[in-house]
């Protein structure tokens, strides 16, 4: 019998992506330069020149049988040690390649990760607002998300409010630094206590509590320290992509690092080995590790971020909007012009601004603005802004 | 807390690559040439050149940031078109590129088809022997398999014993032809009557049963024809993968093709797609989808297995080994010398030959020879098939 659940997710596509697709058509209609749009994560930094020209070089040097075979689930050897040795030389700890595992990218690394350390009725706390998927792929497991929303104005972790929602059923919690949707970095104070909070809840119930430390903007900030979590909280799982800081995202490039300072890591990286397997990943692409094995040192180009976020953090200033100070990834949080985002959204279509409510991210009363984007539409979209924001003064 | 079942699923790594790292651990031990390794199906041929030469064309003229970034989940339109020209133009069907999803490989065509289709409590049909990880995957969506052997020695489908097996609670059967680990390519006639009690089951339960079509050998074949399954059975999903017909295994390139001749195949799909959301895909490699869309019709090299296949089994017959006759694939199919072909495939490991016995495929007393392998290794490795035979003959 077809899974009802499944036709369901198939044919609601998430609300980022629907989006993405009306701007498409909106811009085939009236023009690319018309239209504002703010809806995606995709980077418009290209991929550094090196990843090419690796490319080359191994099609060029390498025996092809042995370049495109399998390679072992978690990822070749080679592959794991220089992530190993990437986290071991930035972040001062002693990092062993067998507690890494490589994936297609971040998705992966959550899906698997979900499915190892969460069973059937358990929870996974998720402090909102959150990157979506996190409700479908914590759904998949059997588990569900308990939503825990973040202070605001500042969006940081509301640490008290997380402890009261932690119960025996408690599987795991994400933290997601630098933020999406937000661009909050967490302060290494939170973070501090969130650590305490869970060591304390874990003697409490007896169980076990995993952090899973969703970090795929971690490269791209603006002058914010992103504390490093493995070694404020042991129980630790990293989950990373080269998506957004190598601007691969359609390359599905990524890993797992179970940290070695947990009691048993082998334990814990044998479940994520055992989820893989169960959701039918065999390997990432061979020709990918390879790459990411010459490029994993590569340093991220963020200037172009950082200039459109003057631009845009500037430019709304002016015309009065309120936001968060964006300490990281490429995402600004914005108050919407009235309490209904999902309205204000679709009012804001008319003046061909294109961005998403924060209703799906599990918010009320803001909206995203993906600003990985060409730095003429956002000076182009200002004037936009200033009409729509016009339009709500003159109701007022 | 920790899934104990991913545990068992991560810490006991299938048969075959435990085997597989064996053989790799003896080769550094007594030298690589000392070692007859038929345990894996890693293709030995090169993928085809215009694979790298299409990579490198696509790395110097297309822009870094398109070429790399988001595509569809269900992949590139383009793509999707390929496959379903590809599709009719071989079968004279009218396939849709609707109906087709990009994949990861074989297994990630196969974990979401059954996720798709099967749902908890349910059943799935799986003619035996069969590629171990069905079990997996099938029992990842809290479905179970019903094992259904084949007939002996000819190894086509028992269709009868099929029909008895078909319940209420059917799902969906699997048909693997040409067959890993036998060899066999199932005949028109069989698949006919398979397709007639299927419909007639259907009816009688009022239920719907999905073909799902494994064929990742279907472009392997040393004569005979391999029928193409959705003009016989219309509720069929056909997965597929390039791992083995463009030798790129590592590479993790696939799809699935929702056969648009059933009813409702839109329905079908969005299934696919939900089910592919759940399990954590996001797309497959942007960059190997733009090499399918150009190499999607390049011939597969058979012609080094085709002379493999030769020498193994006039070796082997001359030898006195009983074999199923191999009409697909690249794997040979042979009756072991003792009943326990668990402990016959120990014993051959005196003689420094790798196999699998038959068990882990869910049967007894045979083992599987995986020809894709160098010419030499298989002409050297006759003389201990000869005294692994003497063995035997002298304790008799």
């Amino acid at each position: 019998m077809l899974n009802e659940k499944m036709i369901g997710l198939g044919s609601a596509p998430n609300d980022i992506r629907a989006l993405f697709a009306y701007g498409l058509a909106r811009k085939a209609e009236i023009g690319e330069d018309k239209v504002f749009d703010f809806s995606i994560g995709n980077p418009s930094v290209p991929a550094p020149a090196e990843v090419s020209a690796t490319i080359k070089r191994l099609l060029d040097e390498e025996d092809p049988v042995a370049l495109h075979s399998y390679t072992p689930s978690p990822g070749r050897f080679e592959t794991r040690k220089a992530v190993a040795d990437h986290l071991s030389r930035h972040f001062d700890i002693a990092a062993k390649p067998e507690q890494v595992y490589i994936t297609s990218g971040a998705s992966s690394s959550l899906a698997i990760s979900f499915k190892a350390v969460a069973c059937e009725g358990e929870e996974v706390i998720v402090p909102s607002p959150y990157f979506t998927e996190y409700k479908t792929w914590v759904e998949a497991t059997g588990a569900s998300i308990v939503e825990v929303p973040c202070l605001e104005p500042s969006f940081q972790l509301d640490v008290p409010a997380i402890e009261a929602a932690i119960t025996p059923r408690t599987a795991a919690i994400v933290v997601n630094s630098p933020n999406n949707p937000v661009g909050a970095v967490y302060t290494k104070e939170s973070l501090e206590r969130l650590a305490a909070v869970l060591a304390r809840k874990e003697q409490e119930f007896g169980t076990s509590i995993y952090l899973i430390a969703d970090e795929p903007y971690r490269a791209i900030t603006y002058g914010k320290e992103v504390p490093f979590i493995p070694t404020i909280y042991a129980r630790t799982i990293l989950c990373y992509s080269f998506s957004k800081t190598l601007s691969l995202p359609g390359e599905r490039l990524g890993f797992i690092y179970v940290s070695d300072l947990m009691e048993n890591p082998q334990e814990t990286t044998y479940a994520i080995q055992g989820a893989g397997r169960s959701l039918g990943y065999i390997c990432c692409s061979a020709l990918w590790q390879r790459v990411l094995e010459e490029c994993i040192e590569l340093p991220t180009d963020v200037e172009a971020y950082r200039v459109n976020r003057e631009i845009l953090t500037k430019g709304l200033s002016e015309l009065g909007y309120e936001y968060v100070e964006p300490n990281g990834a490429f995402y600004l949080w914005v108050k919407a012009l009235e309490p209904d985002a999902v309205a204000f959204s679709n009012r804001a279509k008319d003046f061909e601004l294109l961005f998403c409510p924060s209703d799906g991210f599990g918010g009320k009363g803001w909206f995203r603005l993906s600003y990985c984007i060409a730095r003429e539409t956002i000076e182009n979209s200002l004037p936009a802004f200033a009409a729509l924001k016009k339009a709500y003064d003159d109701q007022a």
